[in-house]
């Protein structure tokens, strides 16, 4: 190739890029139109210019662009119960079935009789000894094929829809915006980190290995044929809540988030120690203030506390005292759920 | 733009992605140049093809592609002492300073005794309690930075190189070449995890949340200014050997690996694992049969055991059995270290 031709297939190049560029640039669309224009809005615009801006001081690099999320009240529906507790009583008669001494035994003989406001009275230590009976002793994959059956089927009691229909719209906008921004997006949640894995890469995008969440061990064995397999055993590892998220976060992630996001007292450590990070961090809770298209509950509302995630007075304090974000269901989204005309 | 603009624009473009596409396609360069032609070759090869050709009735979509590998003695040198070991027993003066009792109680007092004969006859309980001393009751952070600093200055004894410089060259164009076809690769290591996580990024390309490996648990508190932090505790979370393998992969993944590499018996149940899965797997042991180049031990060789990991006749005739790729580092690898001319 002889210079001059050279240099007017450069010039081609440059201007077939430039083209490329500018046509890309012109459709300039909102990342966030469930989100009505606010503090809310405007921190997270903030937060991503700021820290994808090559030329901003604030700068994070690609790698190290970490996105917490709780779950149970942050991007779904919690209300009046967590799913997973849902999920857990519905699978009580299967598993008194397979162990008959069960059925007179507390609390399964009182999930048993199905009287809704005895189950509704049941303490933390009988949830527990549900979860342990329910969650436990099956393969890993028999759990997994478990669970998805249910989720196919089972309907919440307000809106009749499948759980998996009731995320939040908004948050799944933020979502994609943050991805879309190399941020890579992780579930910290205080539920079972099996039973969110079952469905979190198809409603959130967000695949198994990005959910850290409350674990119980597994047991490695082989069945007659001398195939391996790992059984879930009753040992808990990990209790995902308070001060086990940022330690749950150093064990599965190894780096500390440049984004939190929750909506009660089990999140609160997770946003300190997301906050307490050099350079530009962005730690917002969403506030359940919206009856009519949710709920509203907790302190912070001067309602009382419920069998859900809590938002205290005492962290409304906090986040005001550390800049966190409160984000109004109410006021800052437009629209809640998917469903919704 | 009139349409015979357009049309002669439309082919401008055409002819330089012709371009683009076709100088692209001329160089087909070997992606695994250190690795001679051969069984081992091939198989890396042929499995790259069937899971990443669409057309292939063993194609893997890419969010399953997951890749594990063992650290020491697959990626880098293991002998005579894991690198690990050396940094604790390097680190003992240092605790024993901030401890003083400890001075005088074994195995404290070999160690600073300097006989490196005792030394190399310390028995696991031993050093498990020098691992203990030195690698918790420290911060995060602290533990990442003296880490750092020591690898910055430690040196092996035969080569005197830095233990960073004794990485495989044929695995790290595995890790290169799996990389390009959309696999995440993640270590799956018995040695800890906050410990490899120092230095993957940096010599392997693997980030902190992609390294599995021997973890304790961190307690979440709060210096005097109030700023949170986590400290290393003495309460192991996860022994990341033999069955802890699998466990591990399915607490930090929950995905099973399509491809397995190790070269011991503490790697047996993940490379079972592994191989237990539908489709086309892969799953490789390297050989340690290079006493001129590298080192040759263990059983298999007519050797006797090591204080590293171990590859016994069992798990040679197991790996025969499953169809499990032996790799002889004297005969499948033409290069082993980048130090070498």
């Amino acid at each position: 190739m002889k210079s001059y031709v050279r240099l007017r297939f450069a010039s081609v190049v440059a201007i077939v890029a430039g083209l490329a560029l500018s046509t890309q640039a012109i459709p300039q669309t909102d990342p966030l139109p469930s989100w009505n224009d606010g503090a809310a809005k405007k921190a997270i615009s903030e937060f991503v210019r700021a820290t994808t801006d090559k030329t901003s001081a604030r700068f994070v690099p690609p790698e190290e662009r970490i996105a917490t999320f709780d779950q149970d009240g942050t991007l779904w529906v919690e209300h009046p119960l967590y799913t997973q507790v849902v999920y857990c009583l519905d699978r009580v008669p299967a598993v008194v079935k397979a162990t008959r001494d069960l059925a007179n035994v507390e609390p399964f003989r009182t999930v048993l009789s199905g009287d809704r406001k005895a189950i509704a009275k049941l303490s933390t230590d009988d949830l527990l000894k549900i979860l342990e009976a329910t969650l436990t002793g099956m393969s890993v994959d028999e759990f997994k094929a478990e669970a998805k059956n249910w989720l196919k089927t089972a309907r919440d009691p307000r809106w009749h829809r499948h759980y998996t229909e009731l995320t939040y719209i908004p948050m799944l906008e933020l979502l994609k915006y943050l991805r879309a921004n190399a941020y890579r997006t992780y579930i910290v949640t205080g539920g079972g980190q099996d039973f969110v894995r079952v469905y979190s890469e198809e409603i959130y995008g967000i695949p198994p290995e990005q959910v850290v969440g409350t674990a119980s061990g597994t047991k490695y064995g082989y069945d007659q044929n001398g195939k391996p397999f790992l059984t879930k055993e009753p040992k808990l590892l990990l209790n995902d809540n308070n001060a086990g998220k940022p330690e749950g976060i150093h064990l599965m992630i190894g780096r500390r988030p440049y984004a939190g996001f929750g909506n009660s007292t089990g999140d609160r450590q997770m946003l300190e120690y997301t906050k307490a990070g050099d350079g530009e961090r962005l730690t917002m809770l969403v506030l359940h203030d919206d009856a009519n298209r949710e709920y509203a509950y907790g302190p912070a509302l001067g309602l009382p506390n419920t069998k859900v995630g809590t938002f205290t007075q005492a962290l409304y304090d906090e986040a005001k005292k550390q800049a966190w974000v409160v984000i109004s269901m109410k006021s800052d989204w437009n629209r809640i759920f998917a469903f919704e005309k």
